[in-house]
Parts: C-alpha cells; sequence; structure tokens
C-alpha cells in the first residue's frame, strides 16, 4: 500500500525537484499539493514539464483544514512562515520532513539570533530530529519531525565529518569557500537573477556570514564533541544545479593522505549516496547534477587539509536528501526512488 | 530473467545516455560495451557519474569474437563503420538496434550518395526496420535489425507525420529550420566546440544540405503515400541538450487549428511519449531535456502552418528512443526505463 | 565642442548599451538621462560596471521640464509611452532618435492595428526617417527624428534587401527565422527570464506574428517596389547576445550564387559595418557579439535561396545602431565611437 | 609616429584578446605575427571577428629572422618556450612583454623547481621587470623586459598588497580560494574544456599547489618585507571570462573595517585601474568582464578578514595588463587603449 503524501508549498524549485522525483519513487502517492501563487492551477500547467506524469491542481494553504489527512507532509515554505504549518501537520498525526531551518537547532536562542524571529514552538523542536542521514540515521527512522538539512551544511558536514568525529582538525581553523549554482537562489523573480545579469559570472552576496554556518557548526560540534568554528562563504555561479565545497583546515597532528582517505572511507562505509575519490581526483559538480550523490575528495597543500565536497544543492542538499529521510522513516529501502545517475553530458 | 546487453562504442554521448537509462531499467543486463580510445579502462573511469552504479571493463573491438553472444547489440558506432559490427552481430544471432545511418535507407543509392561510400550489405538492409515507433511500431517488435532514427529527422517527421499522412501539405513546401544542442556535435574535443568558442553562440555550418534530410523525405513520402521534399537546415546553440525543430508548410486547402489539433491529437493517441500542447501554447526544449518526450505544437502565420517539435537530442534523439525500441522487441512495457520527467530547472 | 545628449529611459539594457558606447565617443557629453526606476541614484549605482566611467544622478521624467536643452536626445522608452516624450523633445528643438517603434510606420493603420493604441502624432510621423543607414543614408542625415529600427527588422532587412532591390525573391516566399539572445527581452525581472527558468534552452512565444513584421515588410515593400510578405517567428536562446536570422526565399529566375554573391558585395559596398562572408561560410552571432557589424552569408539548398544574417541585438539591433545615425546626423564619422572588433572569445 | 609591433604566439587567447585591444589602441602598428598552427592563413581566417580590422598573415617563428625589427614583442609563447624567443629578441633591441612564467621569478631555483626546467637567460632574467604596474611603476617604464603578471597571482597580490604593505596580515594564514572562467585554460581543445563536458559545471584540478603560488609568495614577501606563505587553490567554472579571488586571512591586530577601506583606497589612489567597493558591496567578475578594472572589496566573518578582488583573467589578468604595460614603456598614457567599461550585459 502506498503512502499518502502532502506538499506545502510545492511550486518552488524544491517542490520542483521532490515532484521530479515522487513521480517515479514507486511507493507513494501525492494526495495534495500548496501553492500561494498558482493556487487553482494544475501543477502541470505550473510545470509543463510533468504534464501527463502528475495533474493535480495546486490549492491554497488556507483551505489545509479541507485537505485529507495522510502520512507524511513536506514543507517546501520559507523559513519563519513553515513553523507554523509543520505544527498543524504534526498536530494530525502525520510525520512531517520540514526544508526550512526553523527545526534545525538545538538552542533556540541562536535560531532566533540568526533569524530575527521568535520561535513558537519550543516543544517541537525538542522532538525534531537533523535529516542527515550519514551521521543521524536511526534518529530519523524513528522521527515524527525532521528538518532537513541545509544544502551548504550538507556539503559541508559530509567533507568534514570523519576529520571532526577523529578529533583531527584544529577546531578554529576551518574555512568553507561553497560555490553554488543559482537554482540555490529561489525561483521568485528578481533582479539579481535575471538571466542576462546573472549569466556568465560569479558572484558573492556576503562575507559576514550566512544561517548555515551555525547549522554547520551546531552538527560538527556535536559530532566531535567538541566547540568546532567555521568560517563559511557561499559565491553564486552562473549553472543551474551544484554545490562545490571547497574547505580549507590545519590538522592538530600529522596523519598522511592515505591514513585520512581510510578514515572517509570507514565512517561512510554504510553510507549509500557518497563517494571518496580516489587520491589524487578531486570532485567536480559534473558527476553529482540532478542526483542524490554527495562526492569527496581529500588532499594537502603543504600542511593545510583541503576536503572537497560536491553535491546537487536540490538533490542531496535538498529534495533528494528528503526523499531518503522518507525512505528511513517508512521503511522504503534507502534508495528507493533515488536511484538515477547523475545526468550526462 | 534479464536480457543480455552488447554495446559497441560507448564512451560518446550516446553510449553514455544509454548506459545512464540501461542501469535503471531493470529488465537488462550489459555484458560488455566496447571502445577504441578507452579499452582496458572502466566504465567508471570514463564516466565517473557512473561511478557506483556500473564498473565494467570497456573491450576493444578487435576482440569482440572473444565476447559473450547476447540477446541484443547496441551500435553507436559511426557511420560506414558500424554496417561492418552490424552485420557480425546479427550473425551471431543477436538483434541490433544500430544508431547510425548505415540501414535507414530503402534506397541504396540514396545511401551511398549522401554518405559517399559504398553499401556493402543490401540484404541486411532490406530487413532493416526504420525504428520510429509511433509509425512503425508493429514492425519494431519483429525487427532483427532496427536503423535507430536521427534525431533531426525524429524531431521533423515527428512534427509533420499526422498532417503528412492525411495528404494536408503541399509537398515541396516544408522548410524545417532546427535548433541542437551541442552535445548533439559528439564527444571529440575539436576547437569548434572547444568551450569558450562554443559558448554564448549559435551558428549554422552548411545550409546546402544534411544528411538527415533524405531521411526525413523517404518516412515522410512512405507516411503520405506522395513525394515529399524538405528542405532543412540544423543550427547548434551553446546550451547542451535539445532540439526545437521550427516547421513552416502550406497547406493544400484550408483546415482550421481546431481542427489540426485534433488530428494531431488522434494520430498520437496511442503514442506514450508524444505531447500535444493546448492551442497557443508552443514547446520549448526545457520541458524534455533527458526525458524520451516530444511536444509538438501548431499554429498559423497568416496561411502558413507551423508546427513546432521539442525532444531532447539524446533522449528521444537517440538513446531513449532506442530503450523505448528495446521495450518493443523484448516484450517490455514501452515506457520502461523512460519513465522520468524531464529535468527541471 | 562636444554636442550635448539626454538619455530618455537610460536603466534598460538598450540605455545600458548606449552609455557604454557614448562613454568612449569622444564627441559627446551627457547632459542627463531619465530612469523611473532608478531617479535619484546615480548611474553607476545602478551599473556598478560603469563606476569611474559616469555618475550622474537619473533624473525622473516628471522633471522633464527642469532639465537643460540638448542637442540629441535617445529615447528608450517603450512604445506607446515613448511617442509623447518624443514629442516634447522635438518641441524644445533637439533632434531626437526614438528606439520605440512609435515613430517607424508610414501608415499609422498599421502602427494602430500592431500596437493596439492611438497614434497622436501624425504630423511628426510623416517627417520621421526610418534610421537604417544602410538604405537610408540621406535621409538620416537630415532628419530631425529618427526611428530606430527594431533588432529583427534590422537583420532580416539587410539580410534580404540586395536580393528584394533586383527584384529577385517571389514576394510571397520569404521565411525569417529567427534565434535571439536573452538580453532582446528587457531588463524587467519576469518568471520566463529567471535564470534558472531560461537558462540551458531555446523556445518560442507566439508563432502568430510579431510587430516587428510589418516593419521588415515596410521597408522591403518600398526598397523592392513591390508588396512583399514576410512569414517570421522569433525564438530565444539562452545566451545574452546575438542575434541569427535564417531567411528562407525562393527565386523568380535562376541566379548563380556567385552572382548573388556579387549583388550583395555591390549592394553593401560603402557600408562600412556590413560585412559578406565568402562562399561556403555562413555567419555566426560569436563574430558580431557587443559590436555594430552585420555578416551576412548567403547559399542555396536545392532551389531554395537563404541568407543568413548575424547581429548583436543591442549592438546593430539597438544601441550600435543608434550612435551610427548619431554620427550620420551630426557629421561624425559614421564609425566614430563603434570601432571595437566584436569580443572574444 | 606609431611604435611597432611583433607578437610571438598570436593566434590563443591571449594573442586574440590583446589584438583585440591593439586594433582601437591608436598608438601602435602590427608589424608581424607568428602562429605555428595557422602560419599561412590571415589573422582574419582565424578569427573571423577582426575581419576588416586585421588582416595581416600569420607567419611561423622559424622565419623570425625575415622579420623586420620592432620596437615591442609581445610573446604569448608557453613557459619554458618562450624564453628562447624572448632572449632572440632582446638581443635585436626590442623591448619585450613576455606573458609567460620565465622570467617573473627572482631566484632562478623556484622557477627551476616549479617548472622541472632549466633556466638558460640568467643573465637577461636579473634584468626583467615583473610588470604589476600598481605596485612597481617605475621599474616599469624602465624596462627592457617585462614578465607579464599571471591572472591568478595579479587578482591576489592586487587584493592583498596594501594589508601586506602595512604588515597587517600574519603571514602564514592566507587561503586564496580562485574561481576562474573556462577561457584561462587556453585555446587548444582537448576533452575536459570540450563543450558539453565543461558547461553547467565548477570543478578543481588540484589542490596541492599551482605555479603562480610562489609568484604571489614572491611579489607579496617582497612587498611586506616578510615571508609571507599563501595557500592557493584555483577552480574553473563554466563561463568564458573573469576571476574572483575569495582571499581568507588572520590580521595581526585589530583593525577597523573602515580602516582598512582607507588603506586600500590610499594605496590604489594613483591607480587607474582599481576600484575599491564601498563597505558593504562586493564585486562580481560582471563589473570587470573585456576590461581592464580589478574591483576590490573588503570585510570581516568574526575574526576572519576577507578580501575579495575581480578581474577579467584575459584583461588584466594578462593581455590589458599588458597594454597597460605597454604604455608605460612606450609613454603613452596609461589607460590609451584600455578605456572601455566592461561589457553589460
Amino acid at each position: 500500500m502506498k503512502i499518502k503524501i502532502g506538499i506545502l508549498g510545492a511550486t518552488g524549485y524544491t517542490g520542483a525537484e521532490l515532484l521530479r522525483l515522487l513521480v517515479n519513487h514507486g511507493g507513494v502517492e501525492i494526495s495534495w499539493l500548496t501553492s500561494e501563487k498558482f493556487s487553482g492551477k494544475t501543477i502541470s500547467q505550473v510545470f509543463p514539464h510533468l504534464s501527463g506524469f502528475l495533474d493535480i491542481e495546486c490549492k491554497s494553504v488556507r483551505k489545509l483544514g479541507e485537505l485529507q489527512n495522510v502520512d507524511l507532509v513536506f514543507s517546501c515554505l520559507p523559513h519563519v512562515t513553515s513553523m507554523h504549518f509543520v505544527k498543524k501537520m504534526l498536530d494530525t498525526g502525520a510525520r512531517v520532513i520540514d526544508f526550512s531551518s526553523d527545526f534545525r537547532f538545538s538552542d533556540i536562542k541562536i535560531y532566533e539570533k540568526w533569524f530575527k524571529s521568535k520561535h513558537k514552538y519550543r516543544n517541537y523542536l525538542k522532538n525534531a530530529v537533523y535529516g542527515l542521514a550519514e551521521i543521524n540515521k536511526e534518529a530519523i527512522i524513528n522521527a515524527q519531525l525532521v528538518a532537513n538539512p541545509g544544502c551548504y551544511a550538507t556539503s559541508v558536514i559530509l567533507g568534514t565529518a570523519p576529520m571532526v568525529k577523529e578529533g583531527l582538525l584544529m577546531p578554529d581553523s576551518i574555512v568553507a569557500d561553497i560555490k553554488s549554482g543559482l537554482s540555490g537562489a529561489g525561483r521568485a523573480p528578481d533582479l539579481e537573477h535575471h538571466f542576462s545579469e546573472a549569466n556568465e559570472s560569479i558572484n558573492i552576496d556576503s562575507v559576514s556570514g550566512h544561517n548555515q554556518k551555525p547549522e554547520m557548526e551546531q552538527e560538527l560540534s556535536k559530532l566531535g564533541n567538541s566547540n568546532i568554528h567555521i568560517t563559511f562563504i557561499p559565491h553564486q555561479a552562473s549553472f543551474d544545479r551544484g554545490i562545490l565545497a571547497t574547505i580549507y583546515s590545519s590538522l592538530n597532528k600529522r596523519v598522511t593522505a592515505n591514513k585520512i582517505h581510510d578514515i572517509y572511507a570507514k565512517f561512510y562505509s554504510n553510507s549509500c549516496f557518497v563517494r571518496i575519490s580516489e587520491l589524487g581526483n578531486l570532485p567536480g559538480t559534473k558527476n553529482v547534477r540532478y542526483s542524490n550523490m554527495c562526492d569527496i575528495g581529500i588532499g594537502f597543500q603543504d600542511d593545510i587539509f583541503v576536503s572537497v565536497a560536491a553535491i546537487d544543492n536540490l538533490g542531496k542538499g535538498a529534495s533528494g536528501q528528503a526523499i531518503q529521510n522518507m525512505n528511513l522513516m517508512f521503511d522504503f529501502p534507502e534508495t528507493q526512488g533515488l536511484t538515477s545517475t547523475a545526468i550526462y553530458p
């Protein structure tokens, strides 16, 4: 029997990617989806590539009460807005995977500082599980509420976790320079992402800190049982999909690249979506586009340890990861619906 | 039980797309694949995105004799070269889907004129089936040798077939202006397709005629039982995937757009990969990328009838179509392994 | 002494290109420029690439009355809006180059049909000169009001003018299939031109006719002294700059390609911005990007004559052409400020 | 009177950019240019965008002896090869600007280590001047041989020089993460830069060190009179032109962002091609493409100082900078031929 799915905010890019993956999953049935901008239209009018695959109507969230109870809700709503609807859905008995930052932080003060908003659902927050299966699988399986990780955070945590776990990195030394494709900026038209403004370029919004920085620091600090500090700057480059994280750090003792390669291989030995590059090879976004894979390569420049992680920002960085979490929560094989390779060429 | 597959010339772009689709098909097992340039390497060394999905070694065609007999061979070898290996494979009892032009022409003189080469296998040619399922399904099901259509020809034939079948087009009036992505140019590096030479541009190689012109003319002439002539120019634009064919023609009697829309809808009513756009909408390549779909829209400018067909040049234009043919030949559901929507965004 | 310039609507893409060219012209001084969206900001805040080159403040058109009288006004305002301000500027004694369609049509009924608006300035229209120097140089030199041609019209007229002038084309046979870069869609953000919607694709808005079709027909009909009809469809492809027009037509008598090449060469012998490709070569947008050049190539496919014209939509298709017209009107050398080659690579 | 110019290796991308700039310079005459691959062809056959601008024939370097003596030679030959021809040209009395690394290093051992080749012209090396006008103007004016800086080195040196000069950076703390467009990879076709391999992606060749690292270290160490160490990784992203250097470092005492902004502004007060962004703004490659400008922005993330420098890799990173050096050497205004703004959009 198929599980019943509802999607909140389905007509942005994370929603689109979720739908692309769900229509081929085989174990689910999409009961309803909401969109404020496009309510009343069918989803295939909004996304013509879905024509013939999925044709249900977009509903307004204002009609949530009239919608059928479902087994699982994905919330693709924005930060701060999402929490209210997540709460409502949990109260219907549904399990929820939330794409926003609203339930990612154990420390409510950090959330409130970075998002400049009050968090109203402290009790729900307490039971939320950070949805990065590679470090948190058991908790996800049993979670009622999964906070799906941010795309930048996913790449940096996966790129450093084995070293942090072993306590090998100087906790203040980590610099994560991230390059992201433009689908990460979302689907709402603005001048900055108008084609001829954004095309053929790379730029940087701010150097002073991004709200996924405390997310990385929280998860790595837990994992390493120490106080990890990250310097993190995201860049936007003119391609659609992909994140490349180049992470520089200092080791607190000498370890060879070979030994480190073993540490990564072992750490991820049960992770079906992580591939460790052979020494000398480094990952690129090309090999993970539109897939749920994370490719990681490592090396040294003089004494500086460098790890490089490549993911698709909407795949392992968002909707692919959400499906992976769903699979764990509902006892599907972890890879169901995620067996496609990256597209190429 | 899975059918056994061999692939000749697997390390170009049609081979890569075939592999991407086959590893998720579920009904096949890839027994061997050949590559002259990369023989001795594993396929995942050649295509790192396949790492973890497929890791067999590339063989040289010179060792064909040592390879296991298979149920089906895909030949992705170039025109003129392909025919020799297709013949060899047929002689082992395998069925063959050939991507080259070598077995597409009923009239050997047309082949020899356009390809400036002798055709050595007249008897095999006679039994070859042109692999466009939308007009030729029964023959494909029973074929031992399927000539997989050219990408340009696929778009033009699908874009005009219903009208030609009804005899509604002036047979000398058809102009097909095609825009193709650059993956259509193949994987061999050359100056013309070096990134900074090809990027941010559209150009045109020749106006004087392309070898898929007689292919379109042959199939449409058969279908319309008249002598169809096509003026056809392909353009290359700086994106990876997709073909948009804009086809201008004159009608030999007045028919309304609504009536024509019905003609198309009826003609393709059993075609799972063709979508007819509502009147007023026109297709773009975006909605078919990396899928096996063909989107068709129609309209008029004054008295000129315009049909627009969009496909992915490596999908419905090559490897997707080849899988569709395989499904028909081996009694799989026609859509097996081809159920993915276009990628987006 | 430098001529004084005013620019209406300077913060769109035609305005930006005009400014890029004018700051290096040497014979002009920009007295003022207007922008409704950015009034109060300096132009280098709007266009940071101009920082250090031009730093004057954007004014609102509502303050036109307070602005200094100038020798020449460029109006980059939209169709229908532009005419009112053009009229006001003419009344101050300024000469005007108008980028909109408002003064391009001799027949006011054609304008009113295509733009669905009343034209209020019939007397001004009568004296307007169509600003395509290659066919209209003398009139431009003496014009008070120049209607700067549309980008599509420029490419099709230049691509066919020599043949039309000689009366060699069947007047109903012309099909102009145009591919344009996305800067042609303007600078106002919308979903269709949001980066990840528009990137990696080619599409088509409508087949039923575009408002530059009557513009082409008017000018070619005048030139050929006959009633020319054009079938014209524009496409948008995912690159920034460039137009490639592929124009198919039937000849009304046999003429060799060599002879036609001579006809083109002779027709453009005094045109400093038109280059005729050698027979066998065809133009691409790459060789004209960000320049004022128009490259034209010709050939045959069977009996169909094909001419191909490449321009930059904002160069010869808009702002470059406007500078060329200014040069003619104010007795500068025709190429002043337009001597840059296309950018490459 | 115009100075006479010769160009060695003119048909790569640095040669192409040099030609694009020189044909509009006004003070020079190109006497000859060489190309091994295209000798015998005219330069406009090689680069059709130059058609009508420059049409001289490409010569083989083997005929150097027959070529006219010139005032200035640009060598765009590859590392290790270049030195031999530079030496020959110097011996004719010409002044030389060399694009290769061959004369950039004061310490011949560093050169020989990084380029794994013997350096044969120690005496010439001694007199070579590192051609970064912003730190070395006087020496360039009088130089017979200028070693034109590397593109990566230019961005990192310009991005950090004011701080290094003031001794404010911890000398071991600098991490320079560079993102470059693909024209930086040169014009020789290879699989890695074949359009559909390189498009829509970002990747990284190696983390272990690049030959422009010692170049940065040498110049910054001189400037800061201390031993500067740089961790530097270049990335290639799928756009044509531009370099963005994100440079992370630790200060050795507290200084405010405002104060640092003043330091940069003062350091570059006589530099016509450097623009310092207002605090809060960061540069992007878009505003410098195809120009000789370098945009620099600064800020902090917690205690980490971040400076960001944007240049065009072929502009200020290569050929634009070479023209700037030529202007200084031959007493032209420093900006002559370099007055164009960045292209936009």
